[in-house]
């Protein structure tokens, strides 16, 4: 608030009116949509990119419908280390589901799943995990689906962190997602994770409403379950949301293509690419895990969200490169 | 306006007050959401059931996130008679296109096309639909497709009614949505055409933005053309939108259960069937083309837009049947 505008305030015969202006003027003036990002290059660009496409009067005006912006969810939104959340998810529902199974005692990739020993998890390769995503994912209504990842996250915790997961999404990223929300923009989760998963939480955890949420899908097929219509996942991979799927997917689902991207991974390099190849005002982003004190450091070398690629072209590009280390003021939450 | 509203206004000392009020009532008391249709047991279903999920004080209010509808299109929101119109863009296309394909002259189902053969366009049977789509839907970039379909409705006639086939929305229907959006809703099309035809039209004509279009949809693929980033489309069908299949594409792209579906042909069952089994308020309706002078008349022997289990089951089901002829005080516009 000026100072010159309080005082004119203060020597006025409608000090009501005042009040009132004050009232409505305070809060827009002192709270800052961006409070967990450093002041630097990063956050001055995504001001002066927002500013500039929602300024009616400039030639760079991007009309709201169009405001689309897409965000990767694994390593941008939440963390990703040291495995996948729903990865995480996988295991113990195979711990889980154990009792049931006496034969997984006995058969890969289940048996070292319940061994707890991860290098023979990934020895079994792609068939393996296949063969956990349908005995953990398929089978059940998609609503019963939703149910047991509910409560999963309820009860699960992160073992570094001690925290449920759904606690580990980063507070700069939520904040951006309302800035650009509260600027017109519609945002998006286009992500390699699964739809259904990110469903559950999405909305409670990001405000993105489960028709907002891209990701990749195994078959579903409807029928009629004890004489009610359902909605039955099948064992059956539909379509891999990574990489050059992920303009796939925005093409699918959204049908614009989007005037933002954020990613944090080369599984993003092409959404990114997609984004800001389009005419007119453009922005892609990258997280850069450079942060091992209060999250991970990690790029080229990881085998979880390697980032090799994005970091060599970013500067070409145009592309944002965000540290967490010097641009985030939080990470997870104060 | 009630009358003794106005000449109390009339009396009164404070006439700015009253003419503010005016201003703000007038529109409100005057006109109907719903003047395209007729009074009478269907409109009263639709505008008691919008009431009903929007009062924030009764027991069957549902939150605006919730609030979903969904819709048809080909028979629901525009004609389909005398074929779906996609299918005479399809057979406009092939036209066209002949002079690029001379073998075409000889080799069916082309050969059927270009001599306006329709009963050996419908012998070459699905096959031979299959590759109509495929020479006239694929391998150019997904806006190339768009600026296509763009021009063929700029110039395209209704063979019948002498007018581009985006002008053969119903205006009822068109209300509808309208009616639904300004109470919370968020409308989607749901339909077995082509979710990128339909989406060139979809927001000018309804208002529906492309994100909000679920339809049948072919492969596409993330490459470089001439070095720019493009969807391309391939000669491959990925997912037909139409019967058991409607619901799967409204769980895959919506992730939540209408609350209303509007359909018009057994096509719909299922997507009526899921959207009024879920709990809470629920509205099933189907249009029932009996108006051959307005439009056409036509439901359990019509190979286009076949209605029979519907008519069976809609009263058991609870399902509004919305007579065109009875309902719609006009079909297209004024």
């Amino acid at each position: 608030m000026d100072a010159r505008f309080t005082g004119f305030c203060n020597n006025l015969i409608v000090p009501l009116l005042c009040a009132a202006i004050l009232l409505v003027a305070t809060p827009l003036a002192v709270a800052d949509p961006l409070a967990s990002w450093n002041d630097g290059a990063s956050k001055a660009r995504i001001v002066s990119f927002v500013q500039d496409v929602t300024d009616p009067t400039g030639k760079n005006y991007v009309p709201p419908a169009e405001r689309i912006a897409v965000f990767d969810n694994d390593g941008t939104l939440w963390s990703e280390q040291p495995m996948y959340f729903q990865l995480a998810f996988i295991l113990d529902r195979v711990k889980a589901l154990a009792p049931q199974h006496p034969e997984w005692r006995t058969t890969e990739p289940f048996k070292s799943v319940l061994a707890g020993d991860m290098a023979g998890v990934a020895a079994a390769g792609e068939h393996g995990l296949l063969e956990l995503m349908a005995a953990t994912h398929a089978g059940m209504t998609s609503e019963e689906f939703a149910r047991i990842v509910s409560d999963w996250l309820a009860t699960a915790r992160h073992p570094r962190f001690k925290q449920p997961y759904d606690q580990l999404t980063f507070a700069p990223m939520r904040e951006l997602l309302d800035y650009l929300r509260a600027n017109g923009f519609k945002t998006y989760i286009v992500s390699g994770g699964g739809v259904e998963f990110m469903r559950v939480f999405a909305e409670r955890v990001y405000g993105v409403p489960p028709e907002q949420v891209v990701g990749s899908s195994i078959r579903t097929r409807y029928e009629l379950r004890d004489g009610k219509p359902a909605i039955v996942r099948l064992p059956e991979i539909e379509f891999i949301d990574d990489k050059a799927g992920k303009p796939v997917g925005i093409n699918r689902l959204i049908g614009r293509r989007p005037i933002l991207a954020f990613g944090n991974s080369d599984g993003d390099f092409e959404m990114l690419e997609y984004t800001t190849s389009g005419p007119g005002p453009r922005l892609g982003l990258i997280v850069h895990h450079d942060d091992g004190e209060r999250e991970y450091a990690y790029d080229r070398k990881s085998s979880v969200g390697r980032l090799e690629r994005g970091l060599d072209e970013a500067a070409q590009r145009g592309w944002v490169v965000v540290s967490m280390k010097d641009d985030w003021r939080t990470v997870y939450s104060d």
